[in-house]
């Protein structure tokens, strides 16, 4: 555990890789782009990044970014890790961010630069609130132990009423289903305003848990202002519901810590945007970064995609993602995340799942997996658990579809 | 002025560009990856996104990012616009953020996905704040009329205690400087906490002013959880201050918000960050996009980089942005926001600046340019003084320099 703040970046550039880097360090502590006389070596001593690692990847690639300085000259790659006093910004996330992931983007010396990991000093841990829920209280207020969660999401993504989405709801609470959430596209729109859906839906899950003793978690889409989401937290839970949805690029890092300071339920954290921030190799964020930040102001859910996914993401980055929200953050504060596994899953990908996984401590949502099963979706959930309970039984995919006719329909 | 949302996008795809186009549409409206039972004819007429045009751009280029389908087809680029009825998700900010720039920039179709614009119906002008200040506010509060606002940045960037900054301000006051704003890197860290330095900084300004008459304008940034930033302009304002500065990318759109909703100051709007957003050509944001979506939520100031800056930047794309700054937003509220010109900055810019954009209406910040003039901070000064001067009376820059001896020293 550091008592700096340290960031690892995948950097390109043309320079020579220890000039790149001080650059780097230069401008995102106090240095500038030409000397200042007020730069003095006590200066420098107390408040200067250090870079403390360079481990040279290779050369010769082309630039991967265009604008950057000397393109016609050799560029090469390394692996850097950058420290900084905490001293500098305190234990703050937002400032947290104009540090590791500020102005340096665009620093004429890189043709390439990505925010791969970011370790923080324990003062962090103090300072901010991480998940209050995670995967044990997502456990409790569902009610499923040792098991994933099947989940779905309510499709059209919009369109429907607050009674029609209700209906919905009651079809997948008497198919079985574990948790339900809305799509990110739906928030509190004028055709489906936020506190009538809510209303409609709990009416529906209440029924539903008073009738069988199971209460399906239902991730309500409360993003908005801030005083909206609070709102619409407290809404949810007078009604009894148990999980709260939140669009993490919609709201922000002061958005997202204002709501879990205020939150008595989980949150549930969509990564919509995602792409944006990761989608070319040599630029912006690598997902293990970008979800710490969010760990620690208190996301309890977070989503990774899935395996053989309708997206771009490859089954290896997808794992890697899910894996890192496992990984500890301090000691004694691990900040665990819950991964939603999503995008065209169903029991197809389930043993694939288990065995990069290693556990059964995750969401795993499937929409026309669920649905447009044959057997309706009673049997798409079915087919779902009958899955994931050979694959931890280590019962093969085909044997466990020979003694289960749901499990046979899906595949 | 349109009746439903509008969004410009750069696409590029091995697809049919309608079948792409079409994809996009329905992933961010009612559709989904399969088709599911519920999206009838009427919820499709009432909730789908529509494309509007398709301009193809050119074929046979190589796919721009990544991890795209069909990656060894002819792929082409196009802009599209696509539309959504405002009843999807109402006026918000936050969502229309998952709308337009949700879940698209990993669709497997898309080699290239980046958003160039956004229009909105009336009804976001009605339940969005928009700059409270601008230009007149601005000028009004620093008395500076009919010229470009003269700004530096503190530097070194972060390690100076509140008084070397104090003393710093000083030199600056004495130097005639119209704006100063603290670095990115400075908020309330340890090593400077933000009320001792506004107070240390504040005590400076307003003796400075008692004796002048002019107050200097300091942006001091408070960026932070949502309370803290509300208390930290509080405590600006109690001290006669007259602008705070928050990162956009560290707070989000409803740190913003609420910070705008609470504001008396004008806002000065760091956009740090802005290179993992905006860096690859075929990837994330425009800034006219972008800052539309900061202007609506409140900035006064949006920086824009500068001309001949030191980032990647090139010419045309800083006045590109500068420009769309003062691009009306609705009938009657313009949402203009004052452009920052800065990184690199000196008198040398300042004729090629004034030809370029046509109006003195933003701040000039120069770092170095000011602080390393031969004949100090105050040469520094008279020089982008006199620049903008000639500039603006249509006086050649060499011929000017002849006048002027601060300016001749700068050149």
């Amino acid at each position: 555990m550091t008592v700096r703040i340290e960031a690892d970046y995948l950097i390109e550039t043309a320079w020579p890789l220890d000039e790149a880097a001080a650059m780097l360090a230069g401008e995102q502590s106090s240095g500038t782009f030409v000397p200042v006389p007020g730069e003095t070596p006590e200066l420098k001593a107390r408040a200067a990044a250090r870079v403390e690692v360079i481990t040279p990847l290779g050369e010769g690639m082309p630039p991967s970014l265009p604008g950057a300085g000397r393109p016609d000259q050799l560029h090469r790659q390394a692996h850097i890790t950058v420290s900084w006093p905490v001293e500098n910004l305190g234990p703050s996330l937002p400032n947290l961010v104009a540090t590791v992931a500020g102005n340096l983007f665009e620093l004429n010396a890189f043709s390439g630069l990505r925010l791969l990991d970011v370790r923080l000093p324990p003062v962090f841990a103090t300072a901010n609130p991480g998940p209050a829920f995670g995967v044990p209280g997502t456990r409790t207020l569902s009610g499923v132990a040792n098991r994933p969660l099947i989940g779905t999401i309510i499709k059209p993504s919009v369109g429907f009423s607050p009674q029609e989405t209700a209906d919905l709801v009651a079809v997948l609470c008497r198919a079985g289903i574990d948790f339900i959430k809305d799509d990110e596209l739906q928030a509190d729109g004028p055709a489906c305003p936020f506190a009538d859906r809510a209303r409609a839906v709990m009416a529906v899950i209440n029924d539903h848990a008073d009738r069988t003793g199971k209460k399906v978690m239902y991730a309500f889409n409360l993003t908005g202002e801030v005083d909206e989401m609070r709102a619409r937290h407290d809404l949810v839970a007078s009604l009894g519901g148990t999980c709260v949805m939140v669009s993490l690029n919609s709201v922000g890092v002061t958005g997202m810590l204002a709501l879990r300071r205020h939150a008595r339920l989980p949150i549930h954290a969509h990564r919509n945007g995602w792409g944006y921030l990761s989608r070319h190799p040599a630029l912006g964020w690598d997902f293990a970064a970008w979800a710490k930040i969010w760990r620690l102001a208190g996301a309890d859910h977070l989503h990774v995609n899935g395996l053989r996914n309708k997206f771009c993401e490859s089954d290896a980055s997808v794992i890697a993602s899910a894996r890192s929200l496992a990984d500890p953050m301090f000691p004694g504060m691990a900040c665990a995340a819950m991964p939603v596994f999503s995008s065209g899953q169903s029991a197809r990908q389930v043993h694939d799942t288990w065995a990069a996984l290693g556990t059964a401590d995750l969401i795993h949502a499937a929409g026309g997996g669920i649905m447009a099963h044959p057997q309706g979706p009673s049997g798409g959930v079915a087919a779902l658990r009958a899955a994931w309970d050979a694959a931890m039984a280590g019962v093969p995919l085909a044997q466990a579809a020979c003694e289960d006719a749901a499990l046979a329909a899906a595949l």
